[in-house]
Parts: structure tokens; sequence; C-alpha cells
């Protein structure tokens, strides 16, 4: 089979197209202030358009930004831009793309960033030394066409668990049951949240901290008749007090620690000896607007 | 916070929900024929509707099957089905679902099959001892509503590279283009299909293998202009060959393979030392139907 | 080939042989004090002796402890046992099966523990929610035989970086290197270190916590010349602080931030922009005693 | 702490060091027959030698070769050596380290490589696209000092899994004990192997083979009382037929597939429903030479 076929030789036609570089990762200092401060992000290009539609049947590439020239622009705009926010970040990148590629119909900038901690000390902290005290990491999605743009932000994998404050009883029992119910069990989740902001223009910063806070102090303090129950609790929380975001997105796995069974081994199990399990789990997920939005 | 609160105390409204249970690990002998036969799948159920929403605003878990009972309704039915294809099970699976809940608005269940080899031996091979000799799984998706059934299927993780019959020359050259163009080229990918099929009564398991090697020896024999247009003719091959196939998407990681510089270090690379690279890389994606469908 | 030949029909004779059970969690709630307090841990035991052979020579499993039973007194431990520190909950355990077992010559304990950290709330901390804001975890090894119990711990996975204060200069340079020496550049590792302790009766988690400050803040203060004598540095700290400690490893990888050549695109890099990198990367390692010692 | 500190102002004396680079990884395409060939490799290479000490002390680099120099050795000796094994490229490079620089003491290369399969066409292979339908690595450690050399090669990563043919009765039942015996269990693992040569001029790519094929076929035939007894005679197969080997180490884990218990769900299970679980999982290891040797 050649390269070189018409497209009039194909059986199909190509109903959506994208391509873009993955993994391209940044670490900027910025010099600028009295001490230098740090950034590291992971950043992913995705382009999308019906002009790219001669690459895929005829290997035309006059279209194409080659995928390590979006690499190029990432380290590029790192260095224009101060990266005083991820979101901020994404748009002026998003946005060199429609405005510099005009064939381009819509640009995607996917976003994560680790959340490095100053090394503690004596009594106060280090300005340029870091520890990765936190597992979780900040997220956001730039999705930018000529007409509109939307920001999804969030957070992924923030671990977390609570060993008291939760049951789960009164659900469906029938010939496929066998889960004893329980009113004090440990409800283990790894929370990932995706939420939408009201405009381009937020205080993104503070609004993720805030949002962060809520949820782990909801998931903390909520008695939790149901892991869903806990999920709607965290993200009206959140749709309550950061009044810059419209909708929120919950993802909850229910990271299982099964009792373990001591009755053969002659001893009685007093809900303290439990099995930590990553397999099977459950997963919980829903989404909230502000009631009348 | 009490899990008693009334709904009217909250600021937002649920606007979707869904909860399951992932990563449920099936593996059967079936002993039915002359020698027992073996598959290994990894199952998630995803159940949705209205109907769950009082276990998010309430805790009220009445309507709710706990994703334990669904984990043994994964063997349960393991046991029923003969697994001929996960496509056949998970329908059956699904269906189970929809008919025993008449609350359940849609049920998805995913299934991703591990491909185990049989051992060579001699000059045959064994009949019940295997080898994971397949990087790849097989992957299916049922959607299930009381109205439709979506089927979809695929391949996961198929790793594929060559070494020659690769070119990217002709893109966009501007102020970000550091890239040089070349004529020959390392291309490797980690190949990912998900097609739709025209029914709920296919045969799953030729069409399966049928794809698999269309888009292996298309790979292999495709003369590269852009990764784009291999993925096209990939595709292609697949919609052209199999009938049961409506439309397939293909997500194709561009895993460069990188020359390295040997001036420096008085050698000429004729092309034939590389650095393997992971990150950052290429993603390639691409939809197609048959024309005229 | 059947289970039944004897030893003789063997050309070979096993010279090592040891078995055991691995990835075995354990999650405690001690219920003892006024609130609940809690601990996870990963459990792998491991048994050794000449009196195992005959399992491998001819299948005779009378000497076997089964791994299931080991597995199950992880459990039964973890019940017994306040679980105050992984080394004393491991002794424990490693003596049981040199008491219980008269045939094992050897028994290894080794454990590892995350580290959960109270969640934040108003102006304190919630007694009974935890977040993994922590990316580290505890170590410990228990060797013991009849004659001789060696207790190694330490610490896996501290991931930390610096983006000042290190320099790498007068290195070797000739034909094979193209290395540009720096007198600024970030050291980015991931901490691994393991100490032995002088004796079995030490206090664990007084000495771990402070061994981890040490080695954060002589990390964050030091000025490194090389990741050699930072490595050096810090193992000497933990040395000369802590007493319980005759012996330290520490393991450093080099996670290098590459700056990112922005000549070609028509900007200076200020030492400001980098490439993050997973690999290749370098490794250093050393072990240190006390002076005398 | 500043980095030009005195040797005299620690406690603490270094007592073993070493260095080096890791995950350098190397694709070469060899263009010298008549279609070209390929391999891609991953390097480690770590130097040790009390020369070094000064480097930890006070920052002295003045006998350090730089990591990145050693990555640079790789692609240099990539290029210089046909890569016909990985031993023979391996011995080349720890060599070089030993001829080049005087004072390094000892030099150790391990490395690991992909195993990629052509691509099946028509009633062939495609010479030069290739799927990674294998999921095992071949493994080479070469230790070399002024005075002698040793190899250890081995495999990585060979998944298998039995579903007949395998037992496990006899072991010890005490109080601990909840385990059933079984005459008929899958026996899943995941094959590593360690080999020393009796050389350095060995045909190590045919031993390889052989040493590959004789364990899957022993794990294929041999009926097992133990995973321990299967586990000897792989490794007594390998050393009764590949002379150039003089001893071997296995290690198994023992993946277990767990009966899952239909009973209260109202079915039996016949032996043919299991639960696939990574963790826990039993860990079988064992060493052996020729007998007499």
């Amino acid at each position: 089979m050649s390269g070189g076929v018409k497209e009039k030789s194909f059986v199909s036609t190509l109903v959506k197209n994208s391509y873009g570089k993955s993994q391209v990762r940044l670490s900027k200092i910025n010099r600028s202030g009295k001490v230098p401060t740090w950034k590291e992000i992971t950043v992913e290009i995705e382009l999308a358009g019906p002009e790219f539609a001669d690459c895929y049947y005829e290997g035309d590439n006059s279209k194409i930004v080659a995928t390590d020239s979006m690499k190029n622009m990432v380290y590029v705009f790192g260095a224009r831009n101060d990266l005083n926010s991820i979101e901020e970040y994404g748009l002026a990148l998003a946005k060199h793309f429609l405005d510099h590629y005009k064939h381009v119909d819509e640009a995607n900038v996917r976003i994560s960033e680790d959340m490095w901690v100053p090394i503690a000390i004596d009594n106060g902290h280090h300005d340029t030394a870091f520890v990765k005290d936190r597992g979780d990491q900040r997220y956001t999605h730039i999705q930018m066409t000529s007409k509109a743009t939307k920001i999804t932000s969030g957070i992924d994998n923030l671990v977390v668990a609570k060993i008291t404050g939760s049951e789960f009883t009164g659900y469906i029992t029938d010939s496929y049951t066998t889960l004893k119910p329980t009113t004090d069990r440990i409800f283990g989740t790894k929370i990932e949240a995706r939420w939408t902001w009201k405009g381009t223009n937020c205080d993104f910063n503070s609004a993720f901290s805030k949002a962060r806070s809520l949820m782990l102090e909801t998931f903390a303090g909520h008695h939790s008749l149901s892991a869903q129950q806990t999920l709607f609790a965290m993200g009206d929380a959140v749709l309550a007090a950061v009044s810059d975001i419209e909708e929120i997105s919950l993802t909850l796995p229910n990271l299982h620690r099964l009792p373990f069974n001591l009755e053969p081994l002659g001893m009685e199990n007093k809900n303290e000896i439990f099995v930590t399990t990553s397999e099977p789990h459950g997963v919980i997920k829903g989404t909230m607007v502000v009631r009348g939005f």
C-alpha cells in the first residue's frame, strides 16, 4: 500500500480527528522576585479541525503543526508567561494556537501541576527547597474555539480515609446479596474533582485552595450514610462557597477496607482488623449545579 | 454536618449520577469440553438513573444495589454464561441489571480480557498451560437502556514499531519549528482501537481477530507519510473487511525514537542510533465510518 | 514429568531456598484510647531453612507453613499487638515463626507503612479523618535466626527538590563529555534511606522522625558541590544526632531538570526554563558508619 | 552547612559508595545486512571504588566521570558494537570503564532487552515491523573488576499459568490454618530467572532461547505438588540441558486464583469460577547448581 493513494481508493470517511503532544513536562523557576519561585507542570496540547483531513487521507502535512513544535511552544510560553496559575498559562497557550494557525478549529490544553511543599526548618520553612508532601495534582483543561472558551479545572489523586462516621445500611437485599450492613466502617477514597468556571477571568488560585479545603473538611466532618451522600455534601459545600464555580463533578472510588474474619482463628474482630484492598472497588460519581442555575 | 439533613438545606441540584464496581476480576475454567478452556477478564459495572438521587440527597439506600452484590453477579453470571465472547457475557450481565432492577435507567458493563497464548511444546502446544505472549487486551463496553443497546469493542495496548517505511516532511515551518524533516524514521506506537457494531448479534470473536490482524498488517505494510495517514489506512482496512463494524476510532501515541547526536562525540549517526523515549509523545486520533453510511 | 520423582533423577542440588507471602495489607484501628487511632501497613513474610528442601526435591509439603497461614498470622498479630511501631510488631511476628516452627532457620519480616496525615479543620485537625499528604513510606526489615536479630529500617519515596544551592563542576572532561558545568542547577531526588539499629530495644518512632527531619533539613540547607557530597552530609547528620543508629545507607537518584535550549527559538534561557525528566537519571549511593565505630 | 567543609568536621566514615546512570534507553538499527535489524535495550552503569570518596567528603569532582558522559558512552558503544547479544555489548562497555578510567575499581553494567516479534503477514512475517507479543525481558548484569568478571543473565516478567496439574496438600495444619487442601488448582506465576555463566565467551543467545523454552515446557508439563517442586524442576531442566550455565536462581510469585464461594448465592462452584488476585501473593525462591559442581 503506497502512501500516495488517493482518497477515492478508501471505503471510509474521516468523521473526527485530532492530534497533539502529551507529557510535555515544564519546570519553571521565576527569578523576578526576592527569592526564586518554582512550578512544575505537565502539559498536553490537542488540536482538531476539518483542515487536517488531507493529512489522514493523503499524508499531506502542509497544514500540520509538528507536535515537536507544540512542545517548543510549551517552553516558549513557559518563558513568556509568569505562570501565576495553570489556567492563565493554559489560556495564553490555547489562544496562541488559534491566533497563529487560522486553520485550527479547536485547541485543547490540559495541564497537571505537581504540588510541592516547602521543607520545614526550625520555626519556619525553607524558601527554595521542597518536598512532595502532597499526593494530589491540580488540573485544568482549556477548550478553545474561535467562538467559545471553556475552562474545566480540578483535583486528581487526593487520597483520604476516615475511620469512623461512615455507615452503609438499608440497601437492597435479594438473592445476589451477601454483604452485611454496617453502622461503622472505614471510608477510604481517592478524590477526583472537575469543576467548570463561570468565566475566564476568575481568581483561579484562591478558588482552588478553597475548593480543596472544603472537600477535605466536608469529607472529614460529614456523617456518611452512603458514599453518594458524602459526595453530594462535598460538591455542595464547594458550590455554596466558591461563587466562580458553576458546576462540579466528583468521582469517588470506594477503596474498601474489609473486616478480616478472625473467628476461624479463635479470636473476635471488634471492628479493628481490616484487609486493605485495591480491587475490586466501588466507584461513585455525581455532577451538581447550583439550584436554579 | 449530619447525614439526615433534608434536601432543602443544599444549594445545589444533582444533574448526573452513576455508581458501580470496578476491577472485578474473574478467572473461569470451562470444563464442558474434552479439555478445559480458560478465560480471564476484568469487569466494571456502572448503573445510572434518576431514582438513585435520594441516596445522594439524603443517604437513602433503599434503591441501591450494593456494589458488593454487583461483584457477586459478575461471578454468578461467570458460572451461568459460557463466556464464548466478552460481548455475549457482557450483554447477559447488562440485561440482568435492567430486568431485575426496574428503577435502573442505564447499565454499563465494561470488560477487559487478557489474551493468553498456549505454551509451545515439541511440534505443537500445551492444552492447559499458557504464557502471556500478548501484550494487548481485548475490550468491550455494553451500554444498555430499556430503549437501546450499544456495543463498543476494541483493543488496548497493542505495542508495535516499524524501523523503516515512515517519513515526516512538508509540515509547517515557522519560528516555533526546530524539528528536521526525515524520510526514514522509526515509527513506534501503542494501538488503542474502539469500534461500534452494527447490531448485538455479530460474530464478535472472528471480527476481533480479523480487525487485530488487519491493523497489524496495515501498520507493517503501509508506507507512512504521517502517523495520521497510517492511522486512517488501518481503520479503513478494518471497515473494508469487517462488515459487522460500522465505525472505528483509533488512538496512536507517537512514541518517538530520537536520533542521538554523535557528532560532538566524533562519530556520525548513520540513522542507526536512537534514544527510546516515553515522554513527551505525540498522540494521533481519528474516527472513520464507511463512506455513505 | 511426575511430581513423585526421586531426588536422584535430578542433575542439580538446591543450594538456597526461601518462600513466603508478599503484599499482605493490614489496616488496624486501635480503639483502646479516647479516640480511635489508625495504621496501615503492608507486610511480607519470608522463611528459609534446609528443612524445606524436600518440598523442592519431592513436593513433600509436611514442613511447609502455607503462605495463606502466614497471611492469617499477619492479621492475628495485628489484633494481638498494639502496633506502636512497625519494628515492634515485626519483631513479635518474626519471633512467632521461630518459636512456633522449630524447623524454620530464618524468618524475615518486611513492613512498609503508609504515612497518613490528619485532615486540617478550622484551627486544628480532625482526629479520625486523614489525607495522604505524605508521599513517603516508613520501612523496616526484621531478619531473625535463633542466633541473631538484625533490624534495618528506613524511608522510601521521599521526593524532594531544591532550586538553588547546587553546583556541578570540575568533573572529568574527555572525548566522552558533552555536559556543561553549572554553578546553579535544580537538584531533585527521591530519597531512599536504610539504617541499622544498635539493638532491638530502641525508640524506633522518635528516631524515625528525627532521621526524616534531619535528612530534609540537610538536603535543604546544604550547599551542594555534588549529589555525593549532599548524600554524605545527610547521612552524617543522622548518625551525629540519632545515637540508636549505627549505619546508614542512602540511595539518591538524580532526577534531572535539563535547561531547555530556547536559542533556536529566538529567546535566552536565563536559567529559568527546564525539562523535567524521568529517564535517564543518575543514581548516587553511599553507606556511612560513625567514625571509629 | 557549606560545601567546602573539611572531612574532619564529620562524625562518620564512608564505607561503601557507588554511582552511575540508570534508564539509558538505546534503540539500534543495524544496517549492515540485507534487511536492517533492530534492538531496544535499557542500560544501567554503576561505578564504585575508594577513589570516589573525596567527592562524598568534600565535593571534589576531579575523579568523577559525569553520569551524563556515561549516557554518551552507552550510545557511542551502541554505534561501535554490533549488539549481537546484550552480554557481548555489556562486556565491551564495562571493559571500557576499567580501561579508560584507571581509578575505577568496579564497573557494573545492567541491561534489559525488550523482546520484539516480527508482525505476521500472509504466510510469513514482515522483516522490519514488530509487535510486542512477548511480555518478558531478557536481562544481563556484567560485574567487572581488574581481577574478575562475573556475568549473570536471566529473564524478567515471563507470565504463565496452568489451569490443571497443580496440587497443594499435606502442609502443616494448626491453629493458624484456614486454607483447604486442593488436588486441582490454577497455578499462575511471573517467572524471574537469574543464571551465572561458566565463562565470558558463551553462546549467550542460543543458551537464552533454550533456557526460556525449557522453563516454559517444564512449567507446562510438570505435575506440581507444590510451587517449590515445579521451581526446582524448571531450574534442573535448564542446568541439565545448557552446559554454559553453572547456577540458576528462580523467583516465582504465586499469583493466586481463589475459588469464589457461590454457595451463599445458591450455586455450586465446580472448580470453575475463580477470583484473580494480585495481592497478597506467595513468593517462592530457589537457587540450584549442578550436583557435584
